[in-house]
This record gives C-alpha cells, structure tokens and sequence, in this order.
C-alpha cells in the first residue's frame, strides 16, 4: 500500500517552464485587494509614506535574499524585478522566480510592518499576486520600466487632484470623479495650482517616479578591535570596508540619463 | 516624455498561461532552506508540532481566502493545494495560482508564527517555492496525493529511527546515516521496537499520515439575544446554524475508503 | 572559424514542448486557401468525390505511417487525427505530431492526386496548416469528434442549398447567400425537398456525416505459390490472412452506438 | 443531436502558442528517414546534385508562398527558415509557422521531384518533421546559422573522406567508420590529399557551405507589344523591371563579410 514507486510516474506531469535563454525575466508583483486593506489600515490618501517604505523595505529584502536581480521598480502596491538577462538561477525555471518573488515579498510585509505602521495592528495576513514576463532587448526592457513610470506619473497626478477635492474642498468620490472625467494632464496640473496652491512638480519625488531600486557600492566606516603584536591591549580602530547594497532612487528611468549614469545595470554580463 | 500609450506595446510581451480545461490543478508548496530554518528556530526533531500546525494553520487560511479548493495535503514543510477541475478563478491562470497560494501562505506564516511558537522569535522572513501540475484523470489525482502520503511515510519513518539512534544512543548524525543505509521498512521497525520500545504505529498519526484538509459542513451552536414583539425583555436564545469549515484529518488516502467515505471531493461539479 | 562548439548553446534556445501525459492528443489540418484552390482545379459543387476520397486516401497514409493513431475523422479540407491517449511516440512532443501530420498528409496529396483528378493537372503544390489541443477525458474527446461532424452536418446542409439554388434555379451566389440568410435547419431541407424534390437525408452519407477513419482486422485471401516435399510440382493454394487496416466509415460518431459498437478505440490500453 | 453548440466548449482547450514578440523565428526542418530514402531513390553519395536542387527548390517556394521569411539555410535533408524579428504573420502562432513550412515543402518536394530526378520515380510520399526556436538577439540568430553551417562543414568533408574510401579504396561502410574513428579535420583533409589527391577547399561550395536563400531584387528584360496612339502598328519594346527573388547562394555566413553585405536581412524592419 505504501509503495510510492508505484505513483512516482505522476512526476511526469509537471511541465517544463524554462524561461527563453538571453531575455530578461521581470517578475511583477501587485497587492491582492489592496483597496480594501488601505481602508481597513487606514492608509493616508493619496500616499501613505508608511506603506510606501514598508514595500520598499520588502522589496529590498527579496533583492537581497534571491540570485541574480539586476534593477526592482516600484509604485502604489505593485513592485516589479528584473533578474540579469543571463541568469541561471533555478535553470531559469519560471515558477521559480514568480513564487520566490511573491512569497519572500509576502512574509515580509507581515515581518516588517511593525517597524512603519507601529501602533497601526496589522489585522490579516495580505496576498499579492505575481506574473512574469520576458523582454529579448534592452530597449523592450527599458520601456517596460518606462511605462509602469508613465503609470505611476498618471495615477498620482489623477489621485492628488481627487483627494484635494475630496479632503480639502468637500466633494463626495463621485463628485470629484465627475469633476475630473476628461480632464487632460494640464487641466489636473492647473486645478491643483489655481485651487489649492500646489505646484505638482513640487511633491515628493517618491510620489511622483515611485522607487527604483539598484545595487550601489558602498563605503561603510566600522569600528573593530584590534590587538597589535607588540602590545598588551585591544584597541579600536575605524576601518573603511566596500559594501554593495540596494539603495532606493526616486528618479527619472524614462529618458537617457539614467542608463547612462548607471550602465552596469544593462551590462552584458549582468 | 510621459508618453504611457508608446510603451504600452510591452504589454504584449505576457505570455498566456492557461490551465487546460477539465484538469486537476495542483500547487505544492516547498520552504525554501527549511533545514537551515528549522535548526535556528530550534524545531523539536524529528516532528515540531508547533511547526506542523502552523503549517495547517497557513492552509486553511489559503483554502479560505482563495477559491475552489477542493482538498490539501501537507507533511514536513510542504503542502498541496488541489482546486476543483472545473474551475474558473482568474480563467485558470497558472502564474495567479501559483503566486495567491504562496504569498498568502507567506504571510499567513509570519502571522500566525506567534500563536504556535509563543516566546520562540521569528529572526526572518522565511520563503516558500511553488509548482504547478495538471492531473486530466481522478485517478491521476489520487496518485499524486498517495505519492505524497507515500513520501510522508518512509521519511517519517526514516527519521523516527534516526533521531532516535542519535537522541537516545547517542550517535552522531554521520553514524545513524551509516546504520540505517540500506535498511528497509521491517528493519527500521524492528530497530525502533527491539532498541527503543517503540512500536511505530503508534506513533502519532499526525507524524505518519500528514494532514488532510477539506471542507466539512460544521454545526455550530451561537447564542443570540433576542426580542419577542410581546415582551419587553431581550432574551438569550440558542441557535445551530450549518457552517462549512476547513477542518483538518490524519487518515490514510492511499486506499479506497477515504474517497468512499467523501465523494463529493472528487464529484463532477466539484 | 568552424568551431561548431563555440555555437552550440544555441541549442538550449529550443523550448520543450511535451503534451501533458493521459491525454488525448488531436492535430487537426486544414486545407490553405482551398477555396481557391478548389476554384483553380474545378472542384464539383458542394461535393467533389475526387477531392474528398484524395483527403481520406492522404489520410490513411498518415495513419499507416505514423505511430498511435486510434481514430481519424475527416470533411471537406480538413482532418483530424486522434492519437492514443498513452502514446510515447516521439516523447508526446507536440511540434512532431503536428509536422509529421501535415508533411505527410501535404507530400501524399500531391503524390496520390493523379490517381483521382486522372487528366484535371495540378497547377501548384497546396499547403495545410495544422493545430494540437489535447482532451484530458474520453467524454472531452467524443465532444470534440461530434462538434467537428455537427459542423459537417451544418455546412453540407447549408452548401446543398446554396448550389441548388445556383445550379438549378439560376441565382446568383450573392442571392443564394440572401435567400438563405436566418433560415433554421427545417427551412433548408423544406427549400430542398418542394423546389428540388430532394429528400436531404438520401443524399450520400459521405457528404452528410464526413469519414470515420479506424483500424479494423481484415480477412485477406492470398494465393501462394507452394512446393510439397514429396511433390514435384509448385502449386497454387489460398491461404487467408489477419490483417490491421485503415478502414473508412460514413456513419454517426455523436451517439453511443458508434462507441459501443468499436470500443477498442478509446479502451486504456489504445 | 446536432447541436453544434452543445459541444463548441471543446475549442477553450486549444493553448495559445504566440511566440514572444521581438525575436527572430526560426524554424527548421529536417528530412524523415532520409537515410533509407536516399538509397531507396539512388542518390549520389556523398552529394546528390538532383536532392540538393531540389530541396532548394522547395525552399524558395516556401519563402515565396509564406510570408516575412528574411534568410533560409539549408544542407543535407535539413532547411532553417528564418522569419522576420517583427512579423506579425499569423498573430505569431508557433503551430501555424511550423505546419505551413513542412506542408508547403512537402508538397513542392512531390510537385517538384520529375523537374530534377527526371525518370528516377518517387517511390513513396516522404515525410518532414519541423521544429521553432526562437532567438532574441541578432548575434543569438547569426551563431545559430554558423551553427548549422559548422554542421554543414563537419559531416561534409566526414561524408566526402568516407566515401572515397568506400568507392576508390573498397572499404565496407564499417572499415571506412573504423579508419575514421578520432581523425580530427587536419587528418580528414591529408588522407584525401594524399589518398586521393584531392584538395578539399576545391570540392564545390554548395557541398561545403551548403545553401543560403536571399531576398535579391533583380533586374528583368522582358519584351513587351505596345501601340502608340500615332502609329497604326504594334510594336515590340524592351523593358527593364526590377523583381525581388529569391536568390541562393553558396557562401560562408559564419563571418562577418556576409552580414556586412547584406545588411537589411538583420534590418530593424525587417
């Protein structure tokens, strides 16, 4: 009765997921029902620095603890990581990345919240979702990147003029949503300027280009304790030690400068 | 510069991952580095219960939160998510059912951990990897599951004795490997009853069965404070109202009498 | 400059594409631009018996030549071919069954066309394209079978009107296509039977019901030339032999006598 | 019992099989059993002139019949097709590029077989099975055509050496293999140099480069009857027009001077 020889043929149903060789493997991440948890947490309309810095935090955490993940990208609830176009992590075995991806990022958020949300109780453990896509060239790459910071751009110009008119000039949600239908970039950029005084190009950085993510040598001053030969006691000494870390950027990724600032990020051997 | 509709072309890059129509879908869950995990988290060996629930408590809450799961199998770090043949949840797409299982499992784990591990802290967010297969037949199915219960047997059996050789005989892991290389089911039982008295069937069946989790109609007994039209008074009444819950089994599901005993797990509208 | 090693990694670029296991395993070929194709070599309208028995001659080539075909149906320009649910021919991958399919079924029609068209020449070697879908149950695959011999039956309807009404009653086909235009099936066969006298369902079962192709042991007498040892002369004998033919059926496939009556066919072991 | 409807549901198992966009297609075809056909149909060892041509004839009618092939390469019983890096030719389904490759070739090698084997029959319909790979960059798509080209190359002067021992020395095929065994191409070229005196850089190019098919325009001189109003009489004119043909070629495309002639093969739009 116990002889599992006799099912092990079931194993041959798994199919083979092998990414294409010599693409980039992007894994995007997005928060299950997120509009709902942001209520029930009491999120801060149109951003919420605390859960902004807490994904941020995750994602940090998926970059160090996972092979081979070259830029992360993220916005509102969603983050996106790119895995080195030559990466042989896991035989580039897509269910891999995907559920590493998702799961580290998920245990995480729970791990970590209290270190942003601090009295706020987290009261349910959060899902995401995960999806993989590959791009063949750099440019495909470099546009993907683009258009989720197109999104972000779009998104939060639309929600800090929304909950202007909701929070400071009293309109339901769907007032503010009639209010804005059809309103062009510049249309949302003048009722924030002309009505509350707010110059957009003045908000936070983070709120407008979301958080890029990129490995960055660091130097790190640590103290240590030494014992010379020659003398009897320890003593302190500074020593300067080269560290690579993931450091947050909250800039531009849409045109040149970027690329160009940061070329290992594309580099063939990446 | 903002230009989102120029980059929107990425979008076509996302391969489409549906699951065959009619086919059992499988998602079995792994922790990743669980034998590092387990030894700085100091679980009792060979079997933590704390650990074990946990575990179940985590997949519950997946088949709760997510849909159509039909029946999960879980032993040592590892569970099996098995969603109805027919369904439909995110037009069957193997990346969501992969991703919504692991990350909700995730962060289950972290949130749950302290209900189960008390004072014993959580140094890190732990990982999980996840699969997916398709079984076309019931028959597949049920082969798969044995395999696994299979799998769960010998290795808990394996480790009884081992653990046993080292806990109580005091041989290093090394020597218990050497002992127990090349013996069979019988010498193990015979070395677990001749050396330390223990008949192995007795052993818990939690330990050598795993766990079984499917949904059962549960009733529930609530008391109610109600207000008859003619008397002024609320009074407390009781009433059993007929919840489906998740509720956990150690039974065998290699043999013909678990299926026997619940058909509607493999029914046809399941 | 030859160092053919210095390229081989090309060869992982090449995806696995292996059928999932205990499935039915269809490849379906259609004929390409046989509408016109049907125009250049003067196909008989709606039928050509030529052009149908040249698609069954191909297809039983196909049967014969290739490995673990239990069932072919064909109509009109297309064919599908129903390989055993168990077949390991050439590991169940999926870009083998369907080029085998159509390279074979493509080289045959050209090689066996003047064996029909007798005089009519062909003008230009013909394409076919051809698709994979597998069919996890036996019930998926009878349904499969009786959705392409309903559209048989559809079409063939439909076409016997139209090129009655173009034939004998002198419309055009756009006015033939205006006529028909919203009529059920009663109204086509009352058209057939009050203004042509035709009774739909004595026309030939090869045009109504498409060809079944399946295996069928077959008597065949032989005559063999033999020499007795005490004899001094050969002389002729019959001898009769079992053999396994590709044999043609214009019958029902959408009940359950056809599937009783040949059970072989979808049996386990087939 | 002919609701078509009722079983329409069987066409949701057909999986997509679009090919990632951005990358060059290629598919490749190869001969089946060719070995038995060759000596079944005498061809000329180790090159058959009429084979050859012939297969290069069905090359150009597939490039020429199916759309956006921008390079083919073919030797032996084998033929890649590469199709364009951006063609959107059947929405990019891998089945319909693989079935109308091997079916167009198929059928023009019957078609086509008298024009080159003239009164040597064809025996039997010969069969094509097919592959797709797909490569992402223009350096992946060049080392696959070196690949295939290095092939080309390695059985050549292999074939070209072991028969020569064969028809000049009288070696069995299995003395020839033995002689061979470890002979690297240095060795290879000195046993025909020596042996048979020839130098095997003049063996022809086609047997030794194989065959690659360009887009090519062409300048025609065709003869044309035009009246000119003034004049009472037709006359005869020469007009020049330009063609875009498929041209073949017997050259290396290992290096760089092929890639630097013919620069639009590789084009961005192409």
């Amino acid at each position: 009765a116990m002889a599992k020889s006799k099912f092990e043929y079931v194993r041959a149903f798994e199919a083979d997921d092998t990414c294409l060789p010599s693409c980039w493997i992007v894994v995007r991440l997005d928060g299950r029902n997120f509009h709902r948890f942001s209520e029930q947490h009491e999120f801060k309309k149109p951003n919420d620095d605390r859960a902004l810095q807490l994904m941020t935090r995750c994602a940090q955490t998926v970059m160090q603890e996972l092979e081979d993940i070259a830029i992360a990208y993220g916005q509102s609830d969603e983050y996106s990581f790119v895995f080195k176009k030559n990466t042989k992590w896991f035989k580039r075995r897509a269910s891999k990345f995907m559920t590493h991806v998702v799961s580290q990022f998920a245990s995480s958020y729970v791990f970590y919240w209290k270190d942003y949300f601090k009295d706020q109780q987290l009261l349910y453990p959060p899902g995401f979702d995960g999806r993989i896509v590959l791009y063949p060239s750099n440019q495909n790459l470099k546009d993907y990147l683009s258009w989720r910071q197109a999104d972000c751009h779009i998104n939060n110009l639309y929600n800090t003029v929304f909950w202007m008119l909701v929070q400071r000039s009293g309109l339901t949600p769907v007032e503010a949503q009639d209010r804005l239908r059809g309103t062009l970039a510049g249309d949302k950029n003048e009722i924030l300027f002309s009505e509350f005084n707010i110059n957009y190009n003045n908000e936070p950085l983070m709120y407008r280009k979301g958080t890029v993510l990129i490995w960055q040598k660091v130097d790190e001053i640590i103290t240590k304790k030494i014992k010379l030969p020659k003398e009897a006691e320890e003593k302190e000494v500074e020593v300067t030690r080269t560290k690579t870390k993931v450091v947050p950027l909250h800039c531009d990724i849409i045109g040149d400068q970027f690329w160009e600032e940061y070329p290992e990020i594309l580099a063939e051997d990446s």
